[in-house]
């Protein structure tokens, strides 16, 4: 075996050829998604008037393992695939750990993070449908962000409702959005029912993802020709972003890595999932006996302090119901540097493998996961994203505890995106500015009294 | 020869071992530096006060073409490098062009830009000669930011004098820099006597990369145990960015890649020579006719509209005097957004070149330059640095010349950075509040008066 490089790069001939659909492995399948109308299991036909026909199709199938990606999509890819695989060396030596620590690092395009592999093919089956127009939400902004540039390259319009804190904390996400033609609107804002009311009951809002959706939502069904596209949380966008564990997989299978533990931060999954995917597959086949750790905000604990139970995606109400990990789609998290991460619920996927006890939890406060952030900066060069910098502080928590002992354990973990975007929430970990919130027992209660009682 | 993909990567044992150093391939020499005082050319001990030792015996060696890399900068370049060469696909295809263009990317790095190259190198000179603190100037603010990275990497204090007017537009860059460690200066300042004279002189003044360059020569000449580094300009600065045009030749060799043009742009050259640097040895021997442009700013046009003269590298004409293509050191640049390319002078290496008719040079007005920025990032995906553009700008405006004339040439061109920190500018394009300032001839004279009578 070769010395491993600093970056492991798989060749464009190595792209993945087909995405990894995680259901087809699973030994028990998530809970359907109900109708809330009818509280019925959902048939594709619930679902075509909200979402395209190519992802209702992959949202609903639960048998295939292997789905291919059609060429479009490879050739939009390879724009910014594959990503590399980075051997962590400087951090190690920085910690002085025996454990080996890699990251995949889906940072490296203009969006910032892993979002443009479901943007591209999300995108990609709307024009292929003749869909003219569609409708998202972003929090951070890395989501609204890779929209624009795959809609701007596959000739489709595009509405973003950005969570309003995070337009007002990130102005160069709404001008980087703009610049790639997409429209931004504030949300809560004045142009949906939805945020009217929302606006009315909560003036001076923030706003949320949940309230976000409800308006992207809204628009997409009254809009002709328009279709609503979700960032996370669904099953065709874990699958999508299983391209980045195929890579994984194939890189460290190259090496002869074999990682004891794989970690990701999860807000609403799609990083975590696609990381992990195949890797999971493998352990389900009794293959591995590999670590999952989900890494989420202590602010926003869906899996640590959630109830697995069918709720709401959107705090409107109007989205079809999912069996997931969740705080209640009317709890409204504190305003966390980690936008991404500021969502009630967590992929039904991941919920289902997490109460099946195939995946640990962690949460940490933010002022702990910045401490980690700045310290990977230093000694990796690449300035992380709040959201990634999660993922990191229990790698280097891992780290350590092997220090410890003196376990040499193969750590992998996602570095979903960089923090370009996030030097305000650096400028306040800087000067010390930076507040932790942790919700209490009572606050939790008030959003689990929002659930559905099915 | 196998499809040339869409991104070339070389493998990490392919990364260049030795610098090249052009001088040692040029039929005439670039006139020497003068001491400002005797009017003598400079020697070794001239300097070594203000540089650290390493890089006053590259700025002096014009003998050796090929000078070997510590590894120590190896094992940095290995975090981020080596580079990609990318064919621009896409936008090959938005153009509709018969040519080809390829252009390599510094951009996948922290710092943004190709300035990490010179900055881990000149880190790692003064770490090893026992320096405990460097200081230098940051205009756009990369340079800045690359040497915050290197600086906290090597275990080196640094102060960074940024241009006022940058730092007030780009707020972020400097929470950067704070975030890697580094102390940042607005200038001109009070805390240096040079910044206190501009000040007296010009109180409204937004400063200028001149300006800031003495505030930090001033400081290391003050300080015990400290020294200077410069970011461009000099002939170290661009045996260091030599790697650039290394890896990209390697490249192109192992594809068959031979470029008809290779364009670049130009503020102080660190960038176009350092990618040019082996082709353009190749040039000199009579091995190609590869055709190289250098690309500025209409307002601040050093090659097109200035004076091969000797002249000042910093306002408060501090410095060794350099004979190169100037403004003179008076002249006071508009405020384009391409902070980066901002500045009186030019390497003198690439003025030689210029004088003695190897490169061709070009000016464009800001926002023609951001026109072709947007439809960039549109096609390839990547939002490029505002003085990247220029070299994109002149690649497109060769490529539709090529569509004219059914002509297939090969076009290179240096992506130098990102333009993740520049949305204030992208965003006053989109809004088209963007002005064009051309200076008169009238107002180039005043700045000729500065220079020096040799």
């Amino acid at each position: 075996m070769s010395e491993i490089p600093y970056k492991i790069y798989l060749t464009e001939n190595e792209l993945p050829t087909h995405w990894h659909n995680i259901r087809a492995v699973m030994p028990e399948q998530p809970d359907p998604m109900l109708h809330p109308g009818t509280m019925k299991p959902c048939v594709k036909e619930d679902l075509l008037p909200l979402f395209c026909e190519g992802v209702v199709e992959q949202e609903m199938n639960s048998t295939d393992e292997f789905i291919e990606i059609p060429r479009e999509i490879r050739d939009f890819y390879k724009m910014y695939r594959p990503s590399p695989l980075v051997r962590a060396y400087c951090l190690e030596k920085e910690l002085g750990t025996p454990a080996k620590l890699y990251y995949k690092f889906e940072g490296n395009n203009t969006s910032g993070s892993h979002k443009l592999n479901s943007a591209a093919a999300q995108t990609y089956y709307a024009k292929k449908q003749g869909v003219t127009h569609l409708t998202t939400e972003t929090g951070a902004g890395q989501w609204g962000t890779a929209l624009a540039m795959s809609c701007v390259f596959f000739g489709v319009d595009l509405t973003v409702y950005m969570v309003k804190i995070s337009s007002e904390q990130k102005p160069y996400r709404k001008i980087c959005m703009e610049t790639y033609g997409a429209k931004v609107v504030p949300s809560p804002s004045d142009t949906t029912d939805s945020g009217r009311k929302i606006l009315a009951e909560n003036p001076g809002t923030g706003g949320s993802l949940g309230c976000a959706i409800s308006e992207a939502i809204e628009t997409a069904v009254k809009t002709p020709n328009c279709r609503y596209v979700l960032g996370s949380v669904l099953n065709h966008v874990l699958l999508h972003q299983s391209v980045i564990g195929q890579e994984t997989k194939a890189a460290c299978d190259m090496y002869g890595i074999a990682p004891d533990v794989i970690i990701g931060c999860a807000g609403g999954g799609s990083n975590l999932g696609g990381l992990i995917s195949p890797f999971m597959a493998d352990k389900l086949r009794g293959k591995n006996n590999i670590e999952f750790i989900a890494v989420e905000p202590a602010s926003c604990p869906s899996l640590t302090r959630g109830r697995y139970a069918y709720d709401f995606g959107d705090t409107a109400r109007t989205t079809p119901l999912m069996r997931m990990y969740t705080m209640g789609s009317g709890f409204i998290p504190s305003p966390n540097h980690a936008g991404g991460l500021r969502y009630h619920g967590m992929s039904p996927i991941l919920s289902k493998l997490y109460h099946d006890g195939h995946i640990k939890a962690k949460s940490y406060v933010q002022s702990e996961v910045f401490e980690e952030a700045v310290r990977f900066a230093r000694a990796e060069g690449t300035l992380p994203a709040p959201e990634s910098a999660h993922a990191i502080k229990a790698a280097v928590d891992e780290a350590l505890r092997c220090k410890e002992t003196g376990e040499a354990r193969t750590i992998l973990f996602g570095l979903s995106g960089t923090g370009y975007f996030d030097l305000a929430a650096y400028d306040s970990f800087n000067r010390k500015t930076m507040t932790d919130h942790v919700p209490t027992d009572a606050e939790l209660e008030k959003g689990f009294e929002t659930l559905v009682k099915v």
